[in-house]
């Protein structure tokens, strides 16, 4: 709080992922030698990467494959998966209309409603291929379907808004999810966001939040901030949330896991963020590049679909991959998008860092890796723009 | 005043809306209960948002739309619509000159002087049509056609010039306008601008302005920045004139609203113009896209004309949709430039703000929106310039 | 010097004219109440601004239209127009040949010697057309043709080069310009530099300089950057040399401007270096681009024919308008390329400054003009890339 | 670490090479008096320039050319060269791969094991034609083929990895190469990298370094920062590991000189590094482009063919020149990758810097080549993009 960008406007300076970079210390260490464990809702997974809820990401094989692969996957139990039985034909559509069509497209799809019975006939597919059932909610879907939820099965339920709080007020005619109480009566642990400060990650602990995410703004098919102007760097809002874990902790002894949720890209923006704080990473487009992924190709934002105010975008991001290859590698990409748990062992190896916590303490330097002219150049020729 | 660029010159650093972002609370509320109203000049309306007086964006047909739909639209009586009685051709002409001839066609059109009779026939033509007449002249207009305004009916008057003060130096052969005499002269609130200063806002403020209008050099059309090198980043702008408001109030108990003027575009940069002070926003490119705009796809600076020193420049903004869409949605568009209401209502709710004095009040970070490497391939492929 | 950029490297920001912008302040006046006149070596001039001495800007045609219009041209003595009698074919040879045969073919243009004879003679020239003969040498030249510059009657003499001193060190075959001695010897004015900083500013003001030009490296046809790593942002610069012109009129009651030179642009650059500091601009490209410039639409530096080791390039600046339109409009082009001398009027109007004198000290802000996501689509978009 | 990002985060802001510039002092000298002799492990040479160990840079013929020319090259002993007899064809194929099988070409010919009678082979080669026999090893490698290499005659050896340290931890089944054991017992010098910290570059000294490499992260064809997030701006860790040089000299008589490797491209890039601190510097892609390098226009990094977890890129940078004009003139490019030793000379010149050790106290400013809106302008007109 110690810039005045105005009379009487004190502000703070956040920053962001792509701002900084990790710094070797005096040791380092075997690749090998580096533990990637983490947990989750009482759930150790080898490591701690979670496919986000997106329609474009997370179906039922995928949410099998990843689990059997060290990882998670989240299904999203308000998406196409729960609205249309079989969800093929419409992901065709998703993938060819015209970029001019997609958001009308996505508002009519989204029109028809959810089904409960699919919402529980997905939860049984994923235990009966051997996965884990992590399905998310919102709020409202929360206060709606929990309870079938619970009784069909799932291990881990994410609550999951651009902004939740535990705090909300609406009209006198609708009752808001008290998250306090859902988390106290789920017979499941619950997962809660997105928040972006110390205050309501506290909150939300003391709330009895098995994890919160963190981030709002950041993702690449995510449009918050240009349409409504909020959002906050991903590297202060981890940082920020990790201290309230810590102190939440030390206070009472139950630890939190803080997942970084958006905008993350490449091994590096996962193992900088873990190096901010964050026990694990939740990540949406490099997933939709598999060649198992929903998408056929294409990525978009869950808030696509909103009759009112659509902020979401939809990406063509290619098929780049098995999806082993994307988290174990080997990596046939030169470029941060193949071998996840490659890249985070080996950064933790450079690092010198045995385990997540250590790595949660690795240097951070601000670097900046903005465009300066002679990048432009470079760039231009990769781009085959040259002159 | 703390930097030094070199010996002896101290200056500021200013923050612009691009490099600002809005911090969720701990409070969220339903975007429904958000009060967006305003008052500017003493009338109320549902929307704080003013379309600019511009040739491309309002015609007497959008201002009586704009009244209806909550807003407010100002009209240029010093532009095309009071030189010329059908403005049709003429807008036709604009639109489809090649950008070389614009210029040169510009100062042409401005050549044929104002007519006196068309004023008082817009005027009319708004009011008859139930709309409210806002209209705006420059300094020297506000002096040769002022009273006419007032006896045409007309509701709000905005005297605007790329920069007012109140004391204007002006040859001995012509006497400049008395801002504080026009003011205490007019029977209409007359709204004054633009400024960047604290000082300044409050001399217009003393002056009798029922608002200020505050904004130089950041408009998509204007090109004041690179003719003159003027120009402040518009969140400081508006969190100093801000801060002179509430000095103004405080000292006097009167009110006078603070309008952010220029280079907005999206839902989010409104949102964030109040964060930083604002009352209300005048915008004039996001209107120039709605089918209903006289500029046929093109949006253009009110400074061009000018027969020595053009200063704006032509930009093909598109027509992406209603004014009715624009403005209140539902949205089409997932960028921002749709649905500007529910964008404020859903930010408003997001941050937990229940009114306008509310939201001035939001955590405000820095939190650049700059280009990195990453983005810029993202950007490549979205503009198909792909490798 | 109060960064750190590592252990035991103290550094200081330095600040370009692009990261600048010039605030308004209380009061206004009109543009024909803007007095720009300055001095230069005890000659007053209308405009402060001069062409640079290079090939593709000044001829001795420029140099008299310059003169006649109210600013200065200043002669190359060591370039294309003094190695040949006609330099028509030669230009058109710059003009025509490829990219890549450009910088060969500018070695051996340079490869044919200076001819003494044409010295004086294009000095004639210019004086029998009532021109101001402003001409121009590198120290080595100064050293030879000193003499025989002032005796063929030119007005004013630029002795200049990349980076000047007041001790330079040669080996002792070689007798260096003792600038000093060159100053009182020579019996016309003589403008030094270029040179960036405080102590050396001040150095060449002891030396006796009539003037002394500020700038290393920020020109657009300059590659010394890049080249030699060498460069101080220009609005630091000037600043601080300013501070010596000051400090250096408090003691002695001799006032010494300076003129900053290099990459200025629009006529809101120059607004800009004028706050900074600077008593007048030299500036190149923008003139390249008059109807009556020798380069025929093409601009490139004069480090360029270095047998050794070249340090310019050429750039296509196009043919935008006469000189007149240029320097004194009206203008036809919106983006500040046209009629700079109504661009300073202008802008000292909008921030109140009657002179000069009173420019330099309008409030200057940091206000980086730096592209954010947002604009880049928007450049695209003007740039025909559009999606 | 003065900078907090979040709660509990604090963090330092580290400057890249883009980012400052050289400000000229009170003395220039002619560029021959710029005496540019440095040592590195007991060797004299003329230019403080190493081409990097990288199979598109060195092979035999340009270890020797180099070599001749007053530089030095060092020869990969884990690459192309001495994994194949022939590295012809090899080469060739590497340089006709498309661009999406060139990581899996990489993992391919990598799969093919090093030959210990390569290795000698090439040293006796580089021997027999009066060349300095520079060679590199990773640890693991060193660990191997020390002795051999020892043996066969080379003169100097690398052992370099993208982070070394002297406290390395391995599973227990592998013996890591203890780095002071290893210099204590090799009879050639030893140089060591690369590092970034003034910490890990006084370790290496203490180890008994001959040189110490610094930079990860920075180079063109590397991409360390995208896959592990890991990287420090080069300026930064240049100055703080000249720190460690002075403070091991000043505490032990010896000196280990700092060689800046990774990311440079021009001679102002080469000079800026040894105004931060560096003795030298190490460079690959600007010696690629050269006629005699065996890349045939393009480079690649050395970690590209890593069979789990690729993290370099191939270029194609082109042939623009012999290596003697681009080491020592003339230059028929004006973009400052022709003819370094001029450049660094010239900068010496133009700076006032006798001798290196002057040059490393050069005053630097920070002064961000960022683009701004007007250079995208120029810079797409210049790539032949413009409106």
């Amino acid at each position: 709080m110690n810039i005045q960008i105005g009379r009487n406007k004190e502000v703070r300076r956040a920053y962001g992922i792509d701002e900084i970079a990790l710094v070797p210390g005096r040791r380092t260490l075997d690749p090998q030698l580096a533990d990637t464990r983490w947990h989750i809702g009482g759930i150790e997974r080898e490591i701690p990467i979670i496919a986000s809820a997106m329609d474009g990401v997370v179906d039922v094989k995928m949410a099998v494959l990843l689990s059997q692969l060290g990882a998670l996957g989240v299904l999203n139990l308000e998406g196409i998966q729960t609205r249309y039985e079989d969800h093929n034909p419409i992901l065709d559509q998703i993938a060819s209309v015209g970029k001019d069509e997609f958001v009308t497209l996505m508002q009519k799809l989204y029109a028809e409603p959810v089904k409960p019975e699919l919402i529980q006939k997905r939860i049984a597919e994923i235990k009966a291929q051997g996965g884990i059932a992590a399905v998310s909610l919102t709020p409202a879907g929360a206060a709606q379907y929990g309870r079938q939820v619970a009784e069909a099965g799932a291990d881990l339920v994410f609550v999951q808004a651009t902004v939740v709080s535990t705090a909300h007020l609406s009209p006198e005619s609708i009752a808001p999810l008290d998250l306090s109480k859902f988390c106290q009566e789920m017979p499941i642990p619950v997962v809660l966001g997105n928040c972006v400060t110390y205050e309501v990650a506290l909150n939300l602990m003391k709330a009895g939040a098995a994890a919160v995410l963190v981030g709002i703004g950041p993702g690449a098919a995510c449009t918050s901030r240009g349409v409504l102007g909020i959002g906050v760097p991903q590297a202060t809002a981890v940082a920020d949330c990790a201290a309230a874990r810590d102190d939440y902790y030390q206070e009472t002894g139950r630890y939190v896991s803080i997942v970084a949720d958006g905008g993350l890209v490449t091994g590096g923006d996962i193992c900088k963020c873990i190096a901010c704080g964050a026990d694990g990473v939740m990540i949406g487009s490099p997933f939709a590049r598999a060649k198992e992924a929903p998408g056929r190709g294409f990525h978009w934002g869950m808030a696509t679909p909103s009759p009112v105010l659509p902020r979401g975008t939809r990406i063509r991001v290619g098929t780049t991959g098995t999806l082993e290859q994307i988290l174990r590698g080997p990596a046939q990409l030169d470029d941060g998008t193949h071998n996840f748990l490659g890249a985070l062992q080996t950064s933790m190896g450079t690092l010198g860092a045995k385990d997540l916590k250590e790595m949660q303490q690795v240097e951070v330097v601000i670097a900046p890796s903005l465009l300066t002219e002679g990048k432009v150049y470079q760039k231009a020729q990769q781009l085959g723009m040259g002159k």
